[in-house]
């Protein structure tokens, strides 16, 4: 935890109790993999399509997603089990979704998370159908009787239409797309901020728009919950543009300087070094300023938003 | 209208008294194409993606599963306000799905409905996306308070959770891949059916589930609405394999024999014209004996079960 004299933190922040983010994250993590398991054992028969969903979904991410949407749940008063089936739906869209961005037709990576990407571990068909099977199996979840206790069928109802707006070609989809045709051009900061709060910020603010939903958060919650995913997110993809090009190629699981190499747009590129990471700090100082009045069960939100500039991989 | 000797209906069957089913479709169609666009209006901004979604949806469809889930909702008392929605959103999952089993990974075809495809017409990694953004809108739409009436949340949530089954990865998306794994290799009857029930026949028996739980269709009601669908499912996939061999070609949008070309199973390749054509009468016959109780406002539903054989496109 950051408590050096150069932490960008208000000391609310820096005196927060002890409490141990990677134990936690461990023990997030460890949970979803294990529901991810059970669901897929539930929903999935045998054959070449579904090997391909569990290969990619067990490709060792981070899970991310699935932890904010978990601790939003926490942070708003709800509990982890509440929003698991949730967590995983999301998890399973944002797979889907590199699944299709690694295609040939579009960033043609070969390698994702130190393994070889689906269409070369499988093939480009399977690799296709694989993603749409990821992408529908998610609103089969976040539908399923099953896992959707009968008093949340408007809450489950309001977190789908959120994630498929945010999934969407308004939302994830449309900044795929802005990120391919902007390659080879320098773009202005407002253009990649927008590019950026498409391609991954909507997914992660709709990550803890579920976990508050179902949380039972209020309106003013909600809002301030809003407020920390959009400062996250954005941070979250400045620091990923940080570590293309200073990041430790053996934990990263890819190409270091991929994104110089194919003329990508980034916040280095585009502000400097020095000025990204103090861009990053700020969002995070503005992620955890919008929560401060949370209790502590938002510890673990405070301690991502900390956890994102501080990460090396 | 089937009025001659060889007719395989009941008399019940012959003495329905007049419907217009050409003036029906012509006038279905029309509404749902005007409420396609209404949606997209309304839900997608300028660019390529949507212009790729607005052309693949515009292509020409017959629009077969929206206008079934419709007549099954007018079948089970219900009106066709109530499932307007929801037929779009039927009709854009279905045109994702060709979208992407066009690829050139997949079915590698340059002509759709006498137009070329999404991959050609506009790129591949735009015909990807496209689809993607497709299925997304459709989940969007089903779960849009903007078309949900509140007292129809349950059935919406529901609906969801029956199509998201049939378009996902023990339906549609695993009969694509049976049909690529069985190219070359002659199928069984069997084999060949449960490839159709899943690539073709899952979302057809979902439109018109969707059309009976909106449409307030009882249990009874239920249960032979279901075999009313799957039996035209099938009817309808064994007379795409008949046209595929026999068809005008001006008329089917898509080269006749291509199915022989490509060593697919198609239902003449394996039991002969003769027998593929009595086999789709039989389904036909079974279609219209599980909904023989259904009043006069089934006349659509049952006119479409006949209008399956007697098409020539």
């Amino acid at each position: 935890m950051e408590t050096s004299t150069k932490s960008p933190f208000t000391p609310m922040e820096i005196l927060t109790p002890m409490f141990d983010l990677n134990t936690y994250l461990s023990s997030k993590q460890a949970d979803i993999n294990h529901w991810i398991q059970k669901l897929f054992d539930r929903e999935l028969h045998a054959g070449q399509i579904t090997a391909a969903m569990r290969y990619s979904v067990s490709a060792g991410g981070k899970r991310v997603r699935p932890i904010l949407c978990i601790a939003a749940a926490e942070a708003s008063g709800g509990f982890q089990a509440d929003v698991m089936h949730v967590a995983c739906a999301i998890e399973m869209i944002h797979t889907y979704s590199l699944i299709h961005d690694d295609l040939p037709a579009m960033d043609n990576d070969v390698l994702r998370r130190g393994k070889p990407t689906a269409h070369i571990q499988f093939d480009e068909a399977t690799a296709v159908l694989s993603g749409d099977a990821l992408l529908t199996l998610a609103f089969q979840i976040l539908s399923d009787p099953h896992y959707v206790k009968a008093a949340k069928i408007p809450e489950s109802l309001q977190v789908i239409n959120n994630i498929s707006i945010a999934a969407g070609c308004q939302g994830m989809i449309a900044g795929q797309m802005l990120d391919m045709l902007s390659e080879g051009s320098r773009l202005k900061i407002d253009a990649m901020r927008d590019l950026h709060k498409k391609k991954t910020g909507a997914l992660i603010e709709s990550s803890v728009f579920a976990g508050a939903v179902f949380g039972g958060a209020g309106d003013v919650q909600m809002k301030a919950l809003d407020a920390y995913a959009a400062n996250v997110g954005l941070a979250f993809q400045v620091l990923d543009d940080i570590l293309n090009v200073r990041g430790d190629p053996s934990k990263m699981g890819k190409a270091v300087g991929s994104d110089a190499h194919r003329e990508k747009s980034t916040y280095p590129a585009v502000l400097g070094m020095a000025q990204s990471e103090k861009y990053a700090r700020d969002l995070v100082k503005k992620a955890l300023h919008a929560i401060e009045s949370f209790d502590k069960k938002s510890q673990p939100l405070r301690a991502i938003a900390r956890y994102i500039i501080e990460r090396n991989t």
